[in-house]
């Protein structure tokens, strides 16, 4: 694994701006999960490409060799055409894989995916799914090559020999400031992607205040970047720029998200929900050439969510994953026969009347992390009952009255903090009148790249 | 030691080019020491300050905290105006600091002299000293005091104690691409001559292919920063900027230097070694009103050289820092008593006939090495007695014959490998006529900064 050129030369290379060759970029790779360049070396490479950033195609190689640093799950020719998979790069609740997964395989896709924790704010996709009793995320691939037999999905956890290269990285971006730069954004999102075999890839890319970019421009850059490098390695991307301000549906944390996600797959979820899961399958169901266009793609995936072959998918899905018939069956039909419930309710009044100008679900998000439904630390086992679950009427622009209910909150320990309740109070932006640009939550699609 | 301010925001406000606060800079130093801050932060954030820079009040705070991380020498009010160091930036065959530590002591001055080990291609002033039987680099700060007293100089090595800091950043540079930051060496250099309790300051900011500045503008930005930073800590400082390309004297290896060092304190050495003592001496003495100007300081210097002064005090340190008495006088006898000889000399003989076009110092520092007289790694020890030789009459200009001897190689292995000698005899560019810029060796000032 090693090479002629100290990795300290590597550094100094990309310090300098020159652009670092296959080879070298190889060369990184193997030293870092070797272990022979020093944590000191990694962060100050991680700082110098940061910085200096790197190209399509350092990104390419870098990503390739991050691939080939570990196992590639192979999933056979005859699927070669079917295999899809969907990435966000995460919002406030957002549940939608859960539904989106099941639905996509009811409309003959495979999807394997491979999803991970919330490192922040909230619990990611697999502390979703592990609210429900006897759902495992670590799955053999015998287990896993079943799923996708029947029903045509698995969402599962990344195993360590799954390109361990982005492990190695990823867990020292966060502590060395270097998390947003495209490039290594760009790599490790794609390098997972390729390593667990799929063939065509949409990316939610959520835009504004509770999202990862912050403006369209930034997240244009990061979808250019993501489409031309899992291009460059034979995944043909497509590209959803949504926005990210008030949360995704209306329940934030865990157990409650599962909730909703049945109550979408059963085809009375929230609209703005069922419209992002109709909108990013549909993009596959067409790059697939599932269906001639777009449009008959997402109406595609509707049907699936409202006709039950969708939650007989995600039924399945389940009891694939380790959780029992009688289980898997109540979540779909009666989830709070299962999920965890927290003990106490509180509701969050409107301090004043007036209109809805704005919703902070960042704020929300935070108020949800206090409560245990997100991580501080790494390690740290969270509360999968509590969260927050919005009303019903709260919309941008939509009119309210003092006192009237804004959210309710779910919680364990009996008290609700007096700062968590400020702070979700503070979320709702009441003014004297609704804010001139009133699209309504469910229309959340910015623009469409491939 | 701990903070409200997490070492990774402040490493992103580095790397986001926002001015560090005094109050930064001290938690991240305490981080740095206290081992709080990991590995990885620090590689990210030397890499941050590399690449985004420090300016000269941040820089000064950083060398402050550095100073404050550790004991600080202090030595007595009356000493106030006498205490003076000098510090290089490191060139092939720099003894300089052996003959002008007990000069300056000669003038009734008081050097408080921290030097350290060499870490690239030849040995440092300690590696040298260290050639003298019973010599300890090592000394509690009561023998330092007395050295003072009597004969006003000492040379040791830095204690764990002192800025500790600098150690742990140092350490860390030379495996991350992070040596050649000017605010990153300013700091380091600036804190050690704070710690050490020095009142002024002369550098010798070395200029050429053989030197850490390639040129006079990098020399300058170098300087500049120094003096200024220096200054903001109290410590006034003059830069000297010289031309490094071939060696300083006609030695370049442990023992074979500090036989050079003592012909020097005799009034013997080479006409360019003696010229640099007196001119960063000549400095020191004018700045400390020592001297009415620079040239009275500079001849001052010699004559202490000259009257055998400097010598008396060299071997009265030697005797203060552990050199049995019978030993330091051999020394300043009949060096070659008592320093260790190599068992093999061979000739490097002129290829051809012709004019020496240059000197290359940096080849014959990598020839050294591979004979044991640097470090390729910073554990290994050293063969003291190892190097080379210049043949007096080797200067740029001069004429050879083909089959003149060039330099003499001392040597350990009774065979000389093959390549050292064609690394040494590549290192003398012989060409058809002697170069327009034929400025004698001895010339080696190039600019003097305060």
């Amino acid at each position: 694994m090693s090479s002629a050129t100290p990795f300290h030369e590597l550094i100094k290379k990309k310090r300098d701006g020159v652009k670092l060759s296959d080879a070298d970029l190889g060369d990184m790779v193997a030293k870092v999960v070797s272990g022979e360049a020093a944590d000191v070396q990694i962060g100050a490479m991680l700082m110098a490409m940061f910085l200096k950033g790197l190209d399509a195609e350092e990104t390419a190689s870098l990503t390739r060799h991050m691939v080939d640093s570990g196992d590639k799950l192979e999933w056979g020719e005859e699927w070669r055409d079917l295999l899809v998979d969907k990435h966000s790069t995460g919002g406030v609740g957002d549940k939608v894989s859960l539904p989106l997964a099941p639905a996509l395989a009811a409309c003959g896709l495979k999807v394997p995916m491979i999803s991970g924790r919330g490192l922040d704010f909230t619990g990611g996709t697999l502390d979703k799914l592990e609210s429900i009793r006897g759902y495992k995320v670590m799955q053999p691939v015998e287990a896993m090559h079943a799923a996708l037999e029947d029903p045509g999905c698995f969402i599962v956890g990344p195993t360590a020999r799954l390109a361990p290269a982005d492990g190695e990285l990823y867990k020292r971006r966060d502590v060395t400031g270097t998390v947003d730069s495209v490039p290594l954004i760009t790599s490790s999102i794609v390098s997972k992607k390729v390593a667990e075999g799929t063939r065509a890839l949409v990316m939610d890319i959520k835009v504004g205040s509770a999202a990862l970019c912050k403006t369209v421009e930034s997240a244009t850059t990061l979808a250019r970047s993501i489409i031309d490098v899992a291009t460059l390695l034979d995944v043909p991307t497509t590209a959803v720029l949504t926005r990210m301000d008030m949360p995704i549906g209306r329940a934030v944390g865990n157990a409650l998200e599962v909730a909703e996600a049945v109550s979408c797959l059963r085809g009375q979820g929230p609209r703005d929900l069922e419209d992002l899961v109709c909108v990013l399958g549909g993009e596959l169901l067409h790059m697939r050439g599932r269906a001639a266009d777009r449009a008959a793609g997402r109406e595609r995936v509707r049907a699936a969510l409202h006709d039950g072959s969708a939650l007989g998918c995600f039924r399945r899905m389940l009891e694939r994953q380790g959780v029992a018939a009688a289980d898997a069956e109540a979540v779909c039909a009666e989830p709070w026969r299962v999920l965890p419930r927290a003990a106490h309710t509180t509701p969050v009044l409107a301090p004043r009347g007036g209109a809805v100008r704005a919703v902070a679900g960042l704020d929300i998000a935070r108020a949800c992390q206090r409560l245990g439904a997100g991580r501080c630390r790494p390690d740290q086992a969270l509360d999968l009952a509590v969260g927050v679950v919005l009303d019903d009427a709260l919309h941008v622009g939509a009119p309210v009255l003092a006192g009237d209910v804004l959210m309710t909150v779910h919680h364990t320990q009996e008290r609700l903090p007096d700062d968590v309740l400020a702070l979700l109070r503070g979320a709702v932006d009441i003014g004297e009148e609704a804010p001139g640009d009133c699209r309504p939550s469910s229309d959340r699609v910015i623009d469409i790249l491939s």
